[in-house]
């Protein structure tokens, strides 16, 4: 074993055998990691160690100011504007980024929301946003600048320089069954998040079985872990927990999801992405210092679709095109007479992933059209034979495993029963 | 990630979530380790994990049932003689083996002693024997049942070819920091012994700072693994639990601890060294079915000097010629009057590595003369300014870290008080 080696099993054995890593080991580890001196199966047992004993406040911190420091910080001081993010935890139908940052800007608050593409039963901003003809992801740092200051929107691609260990920790965690830590989880999200240097953060942690999180105590301390590193590094953070237990709004799906996200800008749209898009707008406007201003107004005389069309243009995007429909669809019936009680989000989730709408390896395509549509939503009456959901792709052969991944997701109680349907945001994590 | 990626993150998450792995889980990771299917990063988080949450009776007898299903079987049933293999955890000056196997052997018993060379601050058994000019370590599975036909005792190399899925862990486990695991340290040892096909085995399993397990109650729980793997796998196993707070006899190195070996063989040699190789001596007869005979005798009468003079010479080694001495010697003195109560194992292990009898990486070459000589043990009376210990080394450059090593190793109580000498076997553990 080299001298790094040998110091990287002393790190081990200080978490393995449940004591706090000191601010030195931390730092060192990180680092040598990144450099290739700790071994990747020397990083899989730490990690391992981290997610069966824990780390306390102060370790968490250090491993996030670890994480930002393996690479550069951008700075938005230079903006004649306040800047106000927003990062989801990922859920089924979570087309929220897309009508919530041109709102936002609209109330002259820079909202440059770097994202990713999605993996799994979760999708992703740029996926969705691809669908638009002529829109591109990359961005330069002056272009997106640039957008910053003239539109007040950007989503873009998040560039390779903002904490490149946490993309090596991540590929790490998703083999070696380590992803299911709430420490690692946080330390992931914010060190991406601080790096990018928002004045203002607001984090929706979701919760339910179409989220990471699918109970509401460990949803809770991942966001309460969240805010404090947040607040600790100097960015007003605040959470809300918000449910995942079906799917957000009526679609699931690229294409699908921009269209809804637009009927919202436009003054319509589903009544739960209307609802967390204003909640999620006001944590935001309120955390630049904007806590009086109503955006829900904008969304109704066409301030935010103003916005929205500007954004999509300067990223080369056509607002007025027709968005891609997928070739061929299928319906999945009501099975029976009653009141739609339960609808599975991560059923739906992975019936769409399926369809074509998600990758299972990072370098697959993704389908613009496919997707789930959604015909009721949990407390409407259904009538046995009528349509709930209609499947789109492109690919008619994926069909039979997308309604295996349906069977179970639909619950159907008899008419008078109570559907147990809650509010959207479950409850709000502050410093 | 692979199909059998997925299926490896299954088995970690089983664990990780401390529930009990399956037979079909087990013997799949091991295969698909042992081929390469299963990634290092991989294993190294399931053995955190199985360190962490233990794993049951069942599970450790098929994940060693599995390490050794990923070799050859050894078989002596085809000698004329009963077999019976002693298994040492590893200690300082831990030299038993030498002696021990031509005393057994000396009886009718076929005593096939497959070991190993050192690393760190515990010697080799290999590593002591190349002390003696000619001597060989390496035996073809024919050379080394002739020997055992003819001579009875063999001290040799263990074959690439016995549970190969252990060597490729364990060079893991020491770099993950994954070592000190009960489960993993009682299968990685019972796979090689059960492999080797003996019919009897007594395990010396040490306890003390210069052992592996620092407390009675580890060793305790280690030799009880061991004991019911070995007996469920048909092979009558004892375990001893043997002091190792200070080192065995009076010489830790390699050409030192043959001259003491031969010592014992000519009928005289250190107490503890006599009381030990004795205890086992009767242990391995017992178990081999020859529980009425006096093995004391054999040493006395130099029946057992003969068997390790014929031992020797089958194996290219001259039993009549000088042993290597170092070019260097130094002292360390007394520092007080008194009564020695302490002398520490690890410090001493340690301090004879460093001065050359022991190697740092499995490449280095140890040099034959050097090591630690002890001119008292605790119990003894002592003048300050007595010589305690010599200090053995071809490179004198090597004193001061030695030294170093040795700090605070010495306990000097003022005469009159009463050092705690107990006796060198703790305890038995029989099935």
């Amino acid at each position: 074993m080299s001298t790094e080696q040998f110091a990287a099993v002393d790190v081990i054995a200080t978490k393995r055998d449940n004591e706090t890593l000191s601010d030195a080991q931390i730092d060192w580890v990180i680092d040598a990691y990144t450099r290739g001196a700790v071994a990747e199966e020397q990083m899989s047992a730490l990690y391992m160690a981290i997610l069966l004993n824990g780390m306390s406040r102060s370790e968490i911190a250090r491993w996030t100011a670890a994480m930002i420091a393996s690479g550069e910080r951008m700075d938005f001081s230079g903006l004649s504007r306040p800047t106000a993010d927003k990062h989801s935890t990922g859920g089924v139908g979570d087309k929220i980024t897309l009508p919530l940052a041109p709102l936002v800007a609209t109330f002259g608050v820079a909202v440059p929301q770097l994202s990713g593409r999605g993996l799994g039963h979760t999708g992703g901003t740029l996926d969705k946003l691809e669908a638009i003809p002529g829109w591109r992801a990359a961005l330069s740092n002056a272009e997106m600048m640039a957008q910053l200051e003239d539109v007040g929107a950007v989503i873009c691609q998040a560039g390779s320089g903002l904490a490149p260990a946490d993309r090596k920790l991540y590929a790490l965690r998703d083999v070696t069954g380590t992803v299911e830590s709430i420490p690692l989880i946080a330390s992931s999200i914010m060190s991406k998040k601080i790096a990018e240097g928002t004045g203002a953060l607001v984090l929706d942690v979701k919760v339910g079985s179409g989220a990471f999180m699918k109970d509401l105590e460990d949803a809770r301390e991942l966001a309460r872990t969240m805010v404090e590193l947040g607040t600790d590094a100097g960015v007003r953070t605040v959470a809300l927990l918000t449910d995942m237990a079906t799917p957000l709004g009526l679609t699931a799906g690229n294409a699908l999801e921009v269209r809804e996200s637009v009927e919202v800008l436009d003054g319509g749209g589903p009544p739960d992405v209307v609802e967390l898009t204003l909640a999620l707008a006001r944590e935001m406007l309120a955390a630049a210092g904007q806590p009086d201003v109503d955006p829900a107004a904008a969304l109704q005389d066409g301030r935010a679709m103003d916005t929205w069309r500007r954004m999509i243009a300067a990223q080369g995007g056509d607002p007025d095109a027709a968005l891609p429909v997928a070739q061929h669809t299928e319906q999945v019936l009501a099975p029976a007479d009653g009141v739609l009680a339960g609808l599975d989000a991560l059923a739906v989730g992975v019936a769409a992933w399926r369809l074509g709408a998600g990758r299972a390896r990072k370098e697959d395509a993704v389908q613009a059209g496919a997707g789930v549509e959604l015909h009721a939503k949990p407390g409407a009456v259904v009538r046995a034979g009528e349509p709930l959901l209609t499947l789109h792709t492109d690919t008619p052969e994926r069909f039979a495993r997308a309604q295996e991944a349906l069977e179970g997701a639909v619950t159907i109680l008899p008419e008078g029963d109570r559907a147990a349907v809650g509010p959207i945001v479950l409850d709000r994590v502050s410093a």
